[in-house]
């Protein structure tokens, strides 16, 4: 840290990214990313838009706007889009969260969200999910703040089902829920289409996963046109040409091309339901996923020790080191090869 | 506004970019684009990595830090990527600016550094420019506070010499200058080698005009490691992966293309050159610009009249509403085909 930097700011701690190695040499199934290419529409536009670099990109994001309100069904003033979902994530927790407002979230959930409420500098609430990591609604009930949840919830793929996540909306018009349901089309209800019958809640989705695009970056928000508008306030405070023209042209194109979306996601759901299968043979305890990866222990073998053991045959897992989620790993949903070497490393290791 | 957003931006007023028409009918000289494509090696690239976006990027955007470093002459942890210089400057706010440091800088500059402080709630304040609008050096000698500098100025294109930036920098080791080189590469000096001799001197550069990667938005900062460090952590508690795929190797490639990049600027500078001398020779008053743009006014017709009416003859040109600008036009350097409109439909107007 320099001298200089701000005394609000001494004691952040950055979120930690799964590991990146660049060289390919490891099964990656740390980082929930698609073992699918992006949707070769949504290449080939995104090709084109690339000899067109030295024009800006549009700060209204018309075409992708306009292809996500299509294809969600809701207006072009209701959806806003980021430079990933973290962005949109971040500028709601600017927005909507304050010394009046809390934000409150699980105790165990997307990492990032703490490091949010701390860059705002805004206060937060961890409420502790049951031990069986289910979200008990009646804890959301008459707290005050906004609320976060990641459903699924990552890291345990557990999911909520929508009339469970509007009791809480409903439960108090005053306070904004945000639903970020960037693991929801692996086998989750979306709660996309009460944004018309709730003015505080706010629906946040990625590309990152189940369109292949997490190396382009792309999320977005869906909600009232009047919860949007406060978001592009930030966004247009900050940074307007967010989105780049190659991941707009490519976010178009995933969005037109269905067929494809639903052809990966539902090879992965069934990939997952095989490999979820396959680990309980061996003595694995698992929690029932509804995301595109498992969240797995042993008795026989600790999970930062699998994790390890893993690592070393070049199987990449993500350990989590906080107390509730040490005995596990989470394991993305790769391809089936991918997770046939998986099983097959793990058999060794049981094995030895 | 809905009534969840909260009270600390209600009077947060966003940045207003340039008009950015999607239908190509304007010669577009409103935002200082590059009349000339990305270098063909930066496409290439881009496009490569288009097919692989299921990945997610680098988080610490080794290779372009590697290329810039390179091309630079800085270390590797000298040098820190932003989804376009303005996510930088942000961060810059952010990281260096607060109650006890307020932000400062001219009353003429680039018109979002007043809403990256609000948007940070810090203090500023504005320098008057001289009447010519020219930086008086002592006016920044003894003030306490960070400093932030464009270099060349928008929306004047005058440029101070590196001696005179370096004396602002030096006269006071306690406090962050902040040097805003968006225009340098058109014909004045960087700033960026004396990052070796202050530590408290940061350089932010983009890609947007010299490297006409406008729509792919990529930007950085060049400074001593520790407050690089502070940007990171900024960076890592916001979106890790800001820089996405494509636009990092277009980086790569536009860094490596150096021929490219010295054809493009040329060209560009005596385009800049031959039209100054045609303005004024039709009568118009204009700044001495190392920009990429020219900042222009005529006795006979004023600012807003002339901008109005070059847009009705499908020219866009850029006018700002504040009163010492009022008089003028801010005219991005185009191609050479692009200013002969341009001066075709100045002298219609001027003939009328």
């Amino acid at each position: 840290m320099s001298r200089f930097f701000s005394a609000k700011y001494k004691s952040l701690t950055p979120y930690t990214p799964g590991e990146q190695p660049q060289d390919r040499q490891f099964v990656k199934l740390n980082t929930n990313e698609s073992p699918f290419p992006p949707s070769p529409f949504a290449v080939r536009l995104a090709r084109e838009e690339a000899g067109r670099l030295e024009l800006y990109s549009d700060p209204d994001c018309k075409s992708l706007v306009a292809a996500a309100a299509d294809c969600l069904g809701v207006g072009t003033d209701e959806v806003v889009f980021g430079n990933g979902s973290d962005e949109i994530l971040g500028f709601a927790f600017a927005a909507f969260c304050d010394g009046e407002h809390p934000a409150i979230f699980a105790d165990i959930t997307y990492g990032f969200y703490t490091v949010f409420a701390e860059q705002n500098r805004v206060p937060y609430t961890e409420i502790p999910l049951a031990e069986d990591y289910t979200l008990r609604v009646e804890d959301y009930l008459g707290v005050r703040g906004t609320v976060f949840i990641a459903n699924p919830n990552a890291p345990t793929g557990i999911a909520l089902p929508k009339r469970e996540i509007e009791r809480i909306v409903a439960s108090d018009p005053d306070r904004v829920v945000v639903v970020d349901e960037a693991y929801v089309d692996f086998g989750a209800e979306s709660c996309v289409d009460l944004i018309h019958k709730y003015d505080n809640l706010l629906v946040v989705q990625t590309f990152s996963k189940s369109r292949s695009l997490a190396g382009g970056r792309l999320g977005f928000a869906v909600g009232n046109a009047e919860l949007i508008r406060d978001l592009n306030t930030l966004r247009f405070s900050t940074n307007p040409y967010n989105v780049n023209r190659m991941t707009m042209a490519a976010g178009v194109g995933a969005l037109r091309d269905g067929d494809y979306f639903d052809f990966c996601r539902k090879k992965i759901m069934r990939t997952r339901e095989r490999v979820a299968a396959e680990l309980r043979a061996l003595g694995f305890d698992l929690t029932d996923s509804c995301a595109n990866f498992l969240f797995a222990r042993h008795a026989g073998i600790g999970g930062k020790a699998l994790y390890l053991k893993l690592k070393e045959k070049g199987v990449l897992v993500r350990h989590f080191e906080k107390e509730r989620l040490y005995d596990y790993n989470r394991i993305t949903v790769g391809s089936d090869e991918q997770m046939d070497i998986l099983l097959q490393a793990v058999r060794e290791i049981l094995g030895e």
